[in-house]
């Protein structure tokens, strides 16, 4: 005879994200949540009868659901909103809940940076085909303003509304090769990461593609040794989450960040 | 001056899975697409003009939307009709399609074992708590047919349909003890997984639960040294991808695989 | 007032791998082990007294020293000479050795294909620099016997050894360019790989590049509508670990297979 | 007739890492190398004959040979010098040497903060078990002096030397319960973190577990509501790299981070 022991069913990886509107600009939150659930569904093992099993389709939604009215930097709080939810049906006999929110750095009134591993590229090639390049890879950044997307083409498969406001993220990779080694390359590569953020967070777009050329065009301006670079911009997608499907008035704070597919943009600027 | 040299735009990790029925039962394709164009895309760089940015979204779109009448095991016609339908477009000069496809092995008419690197466990704890553990991780199983989810709860949050027909996949995770150490643990081993395969392929489930439950018994069943086992059940789900939002009669035999979240189903049972 | 409470130190993620001499040929084994000791040392928190914790490092070295004579197909039976090992040394109240196998599929007297996550990959561009490619990526494979290294040059940095007989392992990425589309492009993909795998296990090496060489060859050969192939060939080192540190008399069977770094080979073989 | 066409050979995934002493305090470099070299080898692919081959293993120990006298900020500079050096080699026609740099933030005269995604966690269980967790996870901390390893017991398969200065390093998980749950979640853990870092920091340590046991007493200390705290410390091991094997005087700021296997230490520490 089998018999079953302590058991539990729930939904991890739940990735939301929020902008807290605040009087000194937008705080934004990165988290990952995962809700596991306890009660009894003994039934549901062994027979099949599904009575007392909460979808975990609807835990996530919930999460989402809750985010609006409930989520700020009080993760604690946001969980125990949550757990109280759950524990409120009959059958449930303890809810666990944890979130695990990503660290930003803010910059500017709306801009973020980090959330990940930057690393500083160098490379040389002697002999054949010579050069000097550098770069920046992993350079996460984030704004919750100042980009756009619309005005594209559409067919019978284009549902993306358009956008005057939305939130852009992308991982950066810019590899830019020398004309002329600088004296200082520990220097000119932080100033060359500065013009780089700072025409990120400063500067509307219209697309990630227009967002990068004003970045290209930036860092040849901060650093004249600068002959070439090749940007690689993933658009770290955050998608709006559909609360009005709940009974809810959407503020549109609350998003699905989602890492597959992605946006995949890359371009070679000159002088 | 600042001058636009080689660049792309396009979609990457647009994960599409597929039934294939045939007289010998169901097949099964795992696709990861990346679709790349190239263009004349300047004036969109330059001045956030994006009346020639076709929308990665809607790149995405036409991958699944064009799957269920072109995608067979011929990876390259599929990635063909892709290329072709992207350069009709005007303005559009080169499309770069790839496909990657993760090998399944077929087992029995509409089951699959694979995608994924398999482990055989092994435990032994001597001193305070003793005991041996055996275990299997990371075995990666499918099927099209025999899985259902229905009457389960339903709240305000709850969107999610009821099913008597879906894919159910997941990456078996089971550890359990020995009350008494198997003369010959790797043949224990192998005929533990079979059996849990054979259930897992050849009993209908009511979810993950049930499906679960019936393979602990059939592993108990199997192996009498085995006093109680631990198993961990990820939801790999395969949601379905609605067709008719592009006006196609939709088969439903297109799939979107999502990662994140998942559902995650645990639970012990022992004699 | 401070407490210390449950704790445990060990050494995780220790790789070795072994070949098993069989009268049908070389058996493989690929393992991941874990030690973890509890026991007497609340001194060594409180006050940094070391005199009971045994250095991590010796339990590494504790593994690769008891491989040679104690590791079979049993794990359990290897987790439990660990155990009773560790537990022999007095303070020590409880040992947990937990042994995790990579399943590899037997291919010939000495081979072995597997361990991994195999795609098989397809690519066409249209446009500008139009073909048609496909692939495979994540072959792993192994043999035991069949590869050299030695003849090369030497300089002060110089270390290591000469040899005619070691492991070779590598994950397969070979993609290659068709002149003509075959008819049947998922045959044609079998009968890439196939002969790919019968040229890695049937031909001996004295490198890298003289193994894919061969194996380019071999694809050249067996596919008339291949024009080029792009190999590259990750070396999965394992490397010998010298038991005769331990006053073991060495065998030769005991490997540690190291991920970082590794040799980086690439290269394209044309008609 | 197949043909050899463009190729290369190197070693990628060269971890290193270095000490700079300076007059303001330690200075430190965490680097992940690439060797690739172009020349004349078909010889070696079409007839396995060796003598061009400088072999990969020989790479990686000229980077960490040239690392003590070439290896400062300037990364562009030690990428030269390795390139120099190779092409110095008959046969060979190019050198590509990429330099990555993990970013570390200096935090007193010889700690570092960073390298990785750090989050903070929140946790909490209602009904069954209930109670409030919050969080660290990822918290990479460094210090390149203030650690020792020593007096400790040794047998037959202990190689390591005692040490009373190395480099020390971990990615801090310490997951504490509240009794009570602070009305500031927010800047309790920021407190909690500091304290943590200081601690770290600060303190002289004999071994992993002593110095993980004073950054518990630092939490216990500065936060009454925390009752316990779960902390796992992996060492992330920086290895010396034996330069005197390359007629070098070695002076001991040449390190190889490895990230397999690595010390594994987990306690509790309760009031």
């Amino acid at each position: 005879m089998a018999r079953l022991g302590e058991n539990r069913w729930g939904k991890s990886d739940v990735r939301v994200s929020k902008i807290l509107r605040t009087e000194s600009g937008d705080d934004f939150l990165d988290l990952t949540v995962q809700v596991l659930l306890q009660g009894d569904v003994e039934a549901a093992h062994v027979r099949g009868d599904n009575r007392g099993v909460l979808p975990t389709d609807t835990m996530k939604n919930t999460v989402y659901g809750l985010a609006q009215e409930h989520l700020n930097r009080d993760l604690e709080a946001f969980a125990a909103v949550l757990c109280d939810r759950f524990l409120e049906r009959e059958g449930i006999s303890a809810a666990d809940v944890s979130v695990s929110q990503l660290i930003w750095n803010r910059r500017g009134p709306s801009g973020f940076v980090g959330g990940g591993s930057e690393r500083r590229l160098g490379r040389v090639v002697a002999g054949t085909n010579a050069g000097v390049w550098a770069g920046v890879d992993g350079l996460v950044v984030l704004k919750t303003t100042g980009s756009a997307f619309a005005g594209f083409p559409r067919d019978e498969f284009t549902l993306l509304p358009e956008t005057d406001e939305r939130i852009l993220a992308t991982s950066v990779k810019a590899v830019w090769r020398y004309s002329a080694t600088p004296a200082d390359t520990t220097a000119t590569w932080e100033t060359a990461r500065e013009a780089m953020i700072e025409s990120f967070m400063g500067e509307h777009s219209e697309s990630v593609q227009h967002q990068g050329w004003m970045m290209a065009e930036a860092l040849l301006g901060a650093i004249p040794e600068i002959e070439e670079v090749d940007f690689r911009l993933p658009n770290q997608h955050h998608l709006s989450y559909d609360l009005s499907r709940f009974g809810i008035e959407d503020e549109h704070t609350v998003f699905q960040p989602v890492s597959q597919p992605y946006g995949d943009i890359g371009f070679i600027v000159s002088r």
